[in-house]
């Protein structure tokens, strides 16, 4: 076994292809459907906003989809991103675990969000858009689109939820300098920013009403197309970079993972590190444990329901199968605004919903207990969100101190936390609320289920 | 010639010994001197505040200087760092010249900074030392030594401008997060502090009070040393792990620089990426040209005066042979912090004296414009300071593009600037001020240069 912190692979070992796990899932993913019709969704339905290869992309049945060589350029900027050994962090925790971490915050947006958002930008450009509309919450999403738009020429429109626009200033300076152009919604430049301001000139936004301003740019502008930033298919599907990476890291120093674990928003990052461990499972009759963590704010895998719902607030998406808190769900302000989203991708609740992926929830203040433990052992500071996979890591190795197993441990280190050093400000001075389960809120936001289809 | 953007060396090949130029100087550096008698400093007038090792180190004649094992256990955390190919801004200048730069800023602190932040943290352990103290202006150091002394168990105490300290929340939070203790300067907790408070209970602080409040804790306390970010030589020696990895790096590519480009605040980071280039030059025989980047608003390098004076504003150190603008001179708040400094590393500046190393300085619209273009071609966003660097290596690329020469041009990116963006916010909106040359204010500080010793 190696001696050193980092294994790092040369630009040459990064993957060629992606991984697609939809024809290797034992029973087929649910489509998502038409709320007005019923029926599943056409690629046709979606051609005003998406491109023709990101269409076949989400209901592609090829195991593998090359990376094109113009993705893999921009990729080289950063990438093959380095898998660390968290010596220190076992140390501290006196674990006979071995614990290591793929560090997805050497990207220059910071996280693993780049990955795909440059793909999305180069599948753009090939079809001839001008264009992408996004919205963004606190900010992580829109300045990796607005990086990745920077080196396609492309132009980047984001619509950041007003509150975050005011008080998070740093990650809207962040798109202006990659070029982007950013609006706090609700805007005057659609007609759902309109509506909205209309009947209360001071609204502070949602991610919910951003959503509709950037659909509804898409749509009505010829050169325009729509970009997310989780929750899809090819969004899933462009982050496995990050898996298959690390496959090939562990390999160097001949490990075999125990347990993958990293947090879940919408499942962007551990979608990308998790499915190509998932189909060692499936394919090569693996036992890894594989965990995703939420918080207790937004127990979405842990408490939600598996059911067809809206992917948005506003309920103008189409219908997804997938664990929900119901649409209409605002979850506490935690500082983690990355998982605060009411849903997940359906590929991840489908493999929860079959008992290929387990979830676990935390409330916050132990999730930055863990955050700053890692800070003061592996040196690097973690975003909110990644801290929940840390919180999960730990216990873990705990549970091997007590059993003495020495299990390989591997964990998604989505992004760093540089722009959220308020949060651990409020963790340290002893300002941070736990929000537990809000059990009330759910309840009331799932009578707002959707009726039509009733589901499986 | 490779193909890569990112050329990185494995932890086994991280260098062994830190580089001392001091015995290969063709004429020997003139020693710090007591401004009290004009003779010399003597081991023992720094005991109070230095372990023995570091002060030895600082004399030393010994060209390597073996690096300890404890301290390249830290140093892995991160190092080896990246030396990357820019060829996006080679793309978008359209130079014929190859541009590397050599990334500090991937260490958890986020620049150059820890690689003798943790060394003095190790010596300063090894010798039964409790706590350190030290001053910091923006930030950059006191967050680097609250890091390097964590991995230690040492007490961290900073003293932090108090401008500084209520402007930048954030670099005071990352100290907080890795256990260092911050206090606004001037304090009540020592005599410098209080004098200065009785007189101006109001006071914001300057750098010049901040560190005569470190040295005065370090120096009235038995377990208490003090720590300095620059200008000393073992500061230097330290950093030179930057230039001996870009020298293995550029060799592992068959590429020979034939220009070497840095800023310079205090010297620490340029000297450490330049000094194992001096080397090549003096005793191998090469011809880089050795070129250093400073602001024109504080123009220590190109309008300094070659002579003995105070490192501090208060004139409380020893004298040192250097160019100065005089230990009074305040200079205009640019945002480039760190190279806001009225001298220079008396190693750099002997070496600017003898014509081994040249300067150029640069106003502060240019240097961000030239940031702003890294950025959107390169990715990373560079902090002000490290900018100055990159205007310089934009400038001579230029050159080449007129002359047609294929130059192998290389850089030190000290470091990121993540916690910068304000600055870069008003450079987009126009509110940047170009500092020119501050003729009046240089004359009028240079009037209270130390009459005795009257240098060289």
């Amino acid at each position: 076994m190696s001696e050193d912190y980092k294994i790092t692979l040369s630009e040459k070992d990064m993957p060629d292809a992606w991984y697609n796990i939809l024809p290797d899932l034992p029973t087929p993913l649910a489509p998502p459907l038409n709320p007005q019709t019923g029926s599943p969704v056409t690629p046709d339905d979606l051609k005003p906003i998406f491109p023709d290869e990101l269409i076949m992309q989400e209901v592609s049945q090829e195991p593998w989809i090359e990376i094109p060589s113009e993705v893999k350029e921009i990729y080289k900027l950063w990438r093959p991103t380095p898998l660390h050994r968290a010596r220190n962090l076992e140390k501290a925790l006196g674990t006979p675990a071995r614990i290591y971490y793929k560090n997805e915050g050497v990207s220059p947006p910071g996280s693993h969000k780049p990955n795909t958002a440059v793909a999305q930008a180069y599948y753009n450009k090939k079809a001839g858009v001008k264009r992408l509309a996004t919205e963004t919450g606190a900010g992580q999403w829109g300045s990796a689109l607005s990086f990745a738009c920077k080196f396609f020429d492309l132009k980047c429109t984001v619509y950041m939820v007003k509150v975050s626009y005011e008080q998070k200033p740093y990650r809207r300076i962040l798109m202006h300098l990659w070029d982007g152009e950013v609006f706090p919604s609700p805007t005057n430049r659609t007609n759902a920013g309109r509506k909205i301001l209309e009947a209360n000139p001071d609204s502070k936004g949602s991610l919910g009403i951003a959503i509709s301003e950037a659909v509804e740019d898409a749509a009505t502008h010829e050169d325009t197309n729509y970009a997310l930033g989780s929750v899809l298919n090819h969004v899933l599907l462009h982050q496995t970079v990050i898996g298959l990476e690390t496959q090939k890291q562990l390999e160097l120093v001949g490990e075999e993972p125990d347990c993958v674990i990293g947090c879940v928003g919408g499942g962007s990052n551990f979608g990308g590190m998790a499915l190509p461990f998932v189909r060692d499972n499936i394919k090569n009759g693996k036992e890894i444990e594989i965990i995703g963590i939420e918080p207790k704010s937004c127990p979405t895998l842990t408490k939600g329901v598996y059911q067809y719902d809206f992917g948005d607030t506003a309920g103008m998406t189409p219908l997804l199968l997938m664990h929900t808190l119901g649409h209409t769900f605002e979850p506490p302000g935690i500082h983690a605004g990355g998982l605060r989203y009411h849903g997940d991708a359906p590929i991840l609740c489908k493999l929860v919903h079959d008992g290929f992926i387990k979830a676990r929830a935390y409330t916050q203040n132990p999730v930055f207990e863990a955050a700053v433990l890692f800070a003061r052992t592996e040196g690097i500071i973690p975003a909110p969100e990644t801290s929940h996979a840390i919180k999960g890591v730990i216990d873990e190795a705990l549970k091997c101190k007590e059993t003495g197993e020495e299990k390989c441990i591997v964990f998604c280190f989505s992004g760093h936390g540089h722009f959220d050093l308020a949060a651990y400000d409020d963790y340290l001075e002893g300002r941070l609320k736990d929000y537990e389960y809000p059990e009330e809120m759910i309840k009331a936001a799932l009578n707002d289920l959707p009726k039509f289809p009733t589901g499986i």
